[in-house]
C-alpha cells in the first residue's frame, strides 16, 4: 500500500491507492457551506479538488456539481488529475495546502456524482439469469434463453430517475394483474456494478473491446429497484418499463479504472466463443465482492467474478450497432449473482421467489418492506493485498403515495 | 383561417393558426450565419424569436440552440410568447420590425428541436399491435397480449441517438441469428407522433390525465428506424435494444398543442374500461393525418385518429409508477397504422413481413434498401376547414459501414 501523510484507518478501503471521485458540498453546523464541487475520497476525508486547482480551468470544471466536465476532458485528463492527487496526499510539498482542502467525510454531503446521460442494464450473470430462469420457467430444462450466450441482453431504463445514495425510494403503484391496481406487493433490489462512460463516441463507429479504457472512466454501486409484480404484467413484448423506472440509486463514488488494475482477472469462459467484435485481447473481469444489506443484516455475498460478459464486452455490444455514447452514459451490468445460494443479488432469488422466505433478526422477508433500509458495498484487492472500496448505495422504502 | 401580414400560400400548412416552434440558423451564401436559435414557422418563412425578444431574459433563453429553456418556463409563458407571436403577425404595429426578422425557410439550417432527456416509445395503436401479433404469432388466435387492452405498453428507447431530420442513418450491424453478424437485411421504418414534455415533475408524484397541458408542450413527427432481424433474437426478455437504438429521427417543428385545439377527437371506445388512473374527462385523441414517402411515391397514409391510447393517457401511465417527468422528455406513440392495408406505418407491416413484396416505382420493397430516402409527414384540422402542417421527418440510408 503507498504510503499517504493523511491517516487512513487500518480496514479503511479509501487508501490512496483508490482515490474514487465523488461531488460533496462542506457542511458547516449541519448546514450546507458552499456549492456541490468535485473531490476524492482518502481515509476518513475528502480532499476538495475544485480547490485544489482553483484559478484555473480545470478548477472551474471541478466546481460545477457533477463529475461530467472532468469526464468530458478523456483519459489523459483523469490519469494526469489522478497522478497530480497521488502527489499531493503521497509527498511533502503541498500537504499544508492540501490540509486546509481537506473535509471530514462526516462533515460532508455527498451528491449523485454525475448527471446520467443514457442508463442501459445488462443481464451479464450467468447465475442470475440461469436462476431467473428456473424461478420464471420451471417447466423448460434450459433455463437461460436461446440468445444469452451469444449476445449481453440489454435495455434501456430511465436516466431520469436515476438518484443518489440515500435517496428515499416510494413504494411504487402500478397495475399488478389484469385490471388490478396497487402499491407493489413484490418489491425488490438488484445489486449491480455501473459503469460511467466519460469520452463520447460518433454515431455509425462502434467502440471495440479494446477502446474500453478511451471512453469508460470508472465503476460505481448499482441498486436497480424492481417491482417483479408490475414488471411481469407489463413485459411483454417490450421488456421492463414501470416496473424499473421508478427509482435506481447509486453510490458516491465513481472508483476510477485506474485504480481497479489489481482486480482484473479473466471472465469466466464462454461457450460458444463469441463473436469477434466481443471478443477481448486483455481481459476485463473484475474481482468485485459485493455485499447486500438488509437493515444492517448481512443478506448476500454477490462475487462480480463469476460475470459471464466482462464491461469491455457489454460496451462494444452496446456500441456494434452504431449507437454513439456521450459524457455521462451510465451502464450496469444486471444483478450480480455468484453460483452459491449466499450469494445472489436480488431477494427474488434468495427467497426463491417467495417460496423459502428469509429468517432476519426483524421477522421473515420475501421481499422488501416499508421502512427497510437497503445496502450494498462492495470491494476489490488493491496493491500487496490490501483491499480497496467501492463505497456503498443505500436507500429506504418509503410506503406508497395513494 | 385568422389573418396575417406574411404570404401564405394556398395549401401551405404554416398558418398562423399553427406556429411552430424549432431551432434555426440563418444561412448566407450558403453559410451559417450566426448562432442556432429558436423560431417559428409561418408560411415560407421562419419568425426569429430570440430577435423579437433580443434584450430579455426570454431573448436570452431562445437563443440557447434548444427549445429547453423555454420549455422549462411551463404553460403560462407558452401561452404568451404564443400570444404575442399571433399578435405580431395579424397585427400591423410591429411589422416593419417583424420582416426585418424574417428568414426564408429555404435560407436557414433546422436542427434537431430540443436536447432529449429520456425518450419511451408505446405501442399504443391497436391497428399495428394487432398486425405484428398476427405476422409474429401466426398461429395464435388472439393477436394482441393479455396486457395490451389493460395498460399502454411502452418501453424506453435512447435518447442519445435521436437525431434531427435529414441526418443519415447508416444501416446497423448486429447478430441477425445466432452466430450471425452483419448489417440488418431488414430495416425498417416505423411513422409515430411524439410528445414533448415542457414541465418536469416530482418523483414520487404521479401526473393525471388532466394535467396532460401542464407538462406537455407539443407534438412531433418522429422515424423510429428498426432492425427487425437484430430485434428478432435480441429482444427476450428484456425488450428491443440494438435493433433501435441506432438511430431515431425527429422533425424540425414542434406543433403546440394550443394549435392542435380543432384536432381534438375522443379516443376509440375502450374495452375493457380503463382503471382509474388512465381515464379521461377530456378526451385527447388526436386526428392527424400522417404520409409516408419512400423515394418521393406514397407508401400509406397512417391514421393517428385509430390510435387507441392517447397521449394523455401515455403520460398518466409513464408516471403512474412515480417516475418524474423532466424538461425535453420525449415519448411517442409507436408505429400508427390504421385498420386499411394501405395505412400501415411499417414495412413490416405494409409488406407482411415480406411475404407481399411492394411494387413501387424503382423496383420491389419488402424492408429498406441503401440510398433509400424515407419522409413521414403529417396534417391535422385547423380552424374552418384548414388544414395545419407538422411539417415531415426524412432520413436517408447509407451503407453499413463495417
Amino acid at each position: 500500500m503507498t504510503a499517504t501523510w493523511v491517516p487512513v484507518p487500518e480496514g479503511c478501503g479509501f487508501t490512496v491507492d483508490n482515490l474514487p471521485y465523488g461531488v460533496f458540498t462542506p457542511l458547516r453546523f449541519g448546514r450546507p457551506d458552499g456549492l456541490p464541487r468535485v473531490g476524492v475520497a482518502i481515509g476518513e476525508h475528502v480532499l476538495d479538488l475544485a480547490a485544489m486547482w482553483a484559478g484555473t480551468p480545470l478548477g472551474a470544471d471541478l466546481s460545477t456539481g457533477s463529475l461530467n466536465r472532468l469526464l468530458r476532458r478523456g483519459p489523459r485528463e483523469w490519469a494526469y488529475v489522478r497522478t497530480e492527487v497521488r502527489r499531493m496526499l503521497t509527498g511533502s510539498e503541498r500537504r499544508e495546502f492540501c490540509e486546509h482542502a481537506l473535509h471530514p467525510l462526516a462533515q460532508v454531503r455527498l451528491h449523485l456524482p454525475f448527471e446520467v446521460a443514457d442508463y442501459v442494464d445488462f443481464y451479464a450473470s450467468e447465475a442470475h439469469a440461469t436462476n431467473l430462469g428456473r424461478i420464471l420457467r420451471p417447466q423448460q430444462a434450459e433455463p437461460l434463453l436461446p440468445n444469452w450466450r451469444h449476445l449481453p441482453v440489454g435495455y434501456h431504463g430511465r436516466a431520469g430517475t436515476v438518484v443518489a445514495s440515500g435517496a428515499e425510494i416510494p413504494r411504487p403503484c402500478g397495475q399488478l394483474t389484469a385490471g388490478q391496481f396497487g402499491p407493489s406487493a413484490r418489491l425488490d433490489v438488484e445489486a449491480e456494478v455501473g459503469f460511467v462512460v466519460g469520452s463520447g463516441s460518433e454515431r455509425g463507429t462502434p467502440v471495440p473491446t479494446s477502446a474500453f479504457t478511451d471512453h469508460v472512466f470508472g465503476v460505481v454501486l448499482v441498486n436497480d429497484w424492481s417491482a417483479r409484480d408490475i414488471q411481469a404484467f407489463e413485459y411483454q413484448p417490450l421488456g421492463p418499463f414501470l416496473g424499473k423506472s421508478f427509482a435506481t440509486s447509486l453510490s458516491p463514488w465513481v472508483v476510477p479504472l485506474a485504480a481497479l488494475e489489481h482486480a482484473r482477472i479473466p471472465t469466466p469462459e464462454q461457450d460458444p466463443e463469441p463473436l469477434p467484435y466481443l471478443r477481448e485481447k486483455e481481459p476485463w473481469g473484475l474481482d468485485l465482492d459485493l455485499e447486500v444489506r438488509l437493515n444492517g443484516h448481512l443478506l448476500s455475498r454477490p462475487r462480480f467474478r463469476d460475470t459471464y460478459w466482462s464491461p469491455a464486452q457489454l460496451l462494444a455490444h452496446l456500441t456494434v450497432n452504431g449507437a454513439s455514447l456521450r459524457t455521462g452514459d451510465l451502464y450496469a451490468s444486471g444483478t450480480v449473482s455468484g453460483w452459491g445460494p449466499d450469494e445472489r443479488g436480488s431477494l427474488i432469488e434468495l427467497s426463491w421467489n417467495g417460496q423459502q422466505p428469509l429468517q432476519l433478526p426483524d421477522g421473515e422477508r420475501s421481499f422488501l418492506q416499508d421502512g427497510d433500509l437497503v445496502e450494498i458495498s462492495a470491494s476489490a484487492p488493491g496493491p500487496d493485498g490490501t483491499r480497496i472500496s467501492l463505497g456503498a448505495v443505500t436507500g429506504r422504502i418509503t410506503p406508497a403515495r395513494i
